[in-house]
């Protein structure tokens, strides 16, 4: 398995534009996304958990239950969710897509983000879309410009490939994902849109699908606030020619696991790009007694708010991290807890048996200084691990929410 | 019943004190106090549900059981958690008190808050303890300075009391308390030591001790985080002379009461001096169908980082309350709900039936300047409610916290 370049256009068989609508005045940025496949795909998708759905999600949820799907249309500025008409919106802006796309409504996906309760105007929508079928681009930089498209506060586009052998062919899954505020794990806590040209049976597309959420997506957090328009959506077209995957073979093992690394090394682009957000930080659990477990106190460490300010200070107040594991939930014994930073500039052990040890306060600033933070807390009660991903509380974080809405 | 001054004083027959004794260095902020009853009393207390408990915390869970009580000491600057020799210290530290009071030694609690992790220099506090015991005072200045001793990040003292009639005896409860970060509702989140006159036998002490505190404490959250050392003690020694309360009379009532009113106003006055807070924030939930589901909402609302810092943008942003009402894991019906804005400055009502409305964001941007901003949402689902209460999220917050053990 590679990564390649290309994202969600460099699966055979896709192509991707994206382009300016006007969905918000005064902005040149992006804000209509188009992403088609030359034939009918296998689809599956997964929702967000949050009780208040998004109209784009509720009919979603519908349209995925075929178990098929062909495009996906998505902007940003507007979520189109609790907005006067938001249910009409998303059904016009799915037919606009499957008239320009000249293919089936019921194979149209479609996928907002931005403010939530203000109306989406449907007419720039509507003309954006038409002018998008005409631009469908196979190349990377199809992909580039729906990735653009969809970014709110991101400052990075999120795109990536990777390419496999199947049963003697090759394959390809890659992605475009957006989220960097309202970002938690619950299912799908974000917009990323997945494409392969594998061919597989619908049941088995969805298993695979959440099995890579559930250690991807699902284990980061930026600020706890799970979203009313998380969709995690991928079209498997079948173009690479490998023998269909009807049931849990190897091809099903290889495939899984390529679609787990390409979620999560997404997720990770995700919590490092959060909003306002200097540090990557990636918390492993370690030694207890499953994997769950490991989790749950993962994130509990990476959601933190005390913790993520530390990390912005460059502190190694690895106190915070200790009770952050105490609230978690989970029963275990404080004095068998050992904590260590680790980083390219080194580690250090700063707790051993739930104890603070005397340490080298520069070596510490050294390690907390890098892109990346690693926080190791090793249980010693059982064999398991988790990681989750996250990523400091900044000055930025509170600037960006602070005043979104203007 | 009426407000009095004189905090932890006020009820007859308790002194207190606080000085300055060195814990921290370069600091001359007041970081040790004691608080003493002329005679022993009934004491209740509740704790941090923390999994990692703070050594004074997992002492006084012991000592509490005996429900007899007589002096707190209590100090700031270090948590005397998770450090080497914590439980020698909190041992030392209620040794000294004793000693320096000339009473037995199971009849004093510690209270410890600040840093985790480092080792209390316990010949300061010893030191302080002596000299604290000469200096104790039962004008309301006694308990000014303890309050002072005993806060951290806090900008201003909470301290209080009430008076009220017991069985044609005056009555008095008074307390103060401490907490600014690190405050998540779970069963007392803060150091708060309150003293009362009322003659009451231990287990109805501890009853209604419990009762309001899951109305009060239980329902103020700053950043999540639910600290180590977390401590709610009360104090009552009989000297009001009234009829000792053995029953859940009518007595029993009106002291119940009399407490649930001083605890939910040192809640208030915590969550509005919540570490770098601009805004108090009151959430009040209503027409739910019991008050826990109202609870979970609120609380919710309060929790939530967008919120917050939508807040302290003066931003009526109410489609992340809206959100944050659809993560808190209740079901509900979102075309159903309402939300409008308080203040001082006016009333505003931004969605009705979980869609946006047209409003005037002058007037909008008038009522969320006030120093408290009140969120109604009212869920249309029966007749419960519950107000929480918390601050906003402001670049106060991340720079106390980014830069805490230094």
């Amino acid at each position: 398995m590679k990564f390649i370049e290309g994202g969600v256009t460099a699966a055979k068989g896709f192509k991707a534009a994206g382009t300016h609508c006007g969905i918000r005045q005064g902005r040149t940025k992006n804000d209509i996304a188009l992403i088609a496949s030359d034939v009918a795909c296998t689809a599956a998708g997964l929702f967000t958990k949050n009780q208040v759905k998004a109209a784009p999600v509720q009919l979603d949820i519908k349209i995925i239950k075929s178990g098929k799907g062909q495009a996906i249309a998505a902007n940003s500025g507007i979520a189109n969710a609790c907005a006067p008409n938001d249910m009409e919106s998303a059904i016009a802006m799915q037919k606009a897509a499957a008239e320009a796309l000249g293919i089936d409504q019921e194979l149209v996906l479609v996928g907002s983000t931005g403010v939530i309760g203000q109306p989406l105007p449907i007419e720039p929508v509507k003309k954006g879309l038409k002018e998008l079928a005409g631009m469908l681009d196979e190349s990377p930089e199809g992909s580039n410009q729906a990735a653009w498209a969809i970014m709110t506060t991101d400052t990075r586009k999120k795109e990536l490939a990777v390419s496999f052998m199947l049963s003697g062919k090759e394959a390809t899954i890659g992605g475009i994902s957006k989220g960097s505020g309202m970002i938690h794990p619950n299912m799908g806590t974000m917009l990323c849109y997945l494409t392969s040209d594998v061919a597989i049976e619908a049941g088995l597309l969805k298993k695979a699908l959440k099995a890579a959420c559930d250690v991807s997506f699902n284990r980061i957090s930026v600020d706890g606030d799970t979203s009313t328009n998380d969709s995690l959506i991928i079209l498997a077209n079948g173009m690479a020619g490998n023998d269909l995957i009807t049931e849990e073979n190897e091809d099903y093992a290889t495939f899984a696991n390529a679609l787990t690394t390409l979620c999560t090394e997404l997720a990770r682009r995700m919590a490092a790009d959060g909003e306002g957000a200097r540090h990557l930080i990636t918390c492993t659990v370690k030694n207890t007694v499953d994997e769950k477990t490991a989790e749950t106190l993962a994130k509990s460490v990476i959601g933190s708010s005390l913790t993520k300010a530390a990390v912005f200070g460059c502190d190694a107040n690895w106190g915070r991290v200790l009770c952050a594991l105490g609230y978690s939930g989970i029963a275990f014994d404080q004095d068998k807890v050992d904590i260590s930073f680790h980083s390219k500039a080194g580690s250090i052990t700063v707790a051993k048996n739930g104890k603070g040890l005397a340490f080298d306060e520069d070596i510490a600033l050294a390690i907390l200084k890098e892109d990346e933070v690693v926080i190791v807390c090793d249980m010693h009660n059982g064999s398991s691990e988790a990681t989750c991903w996250g990523c400091d509380l900044t000055y930025d974080y509170v600037k960006i929410n602070g005043d979104y809405r203007t």
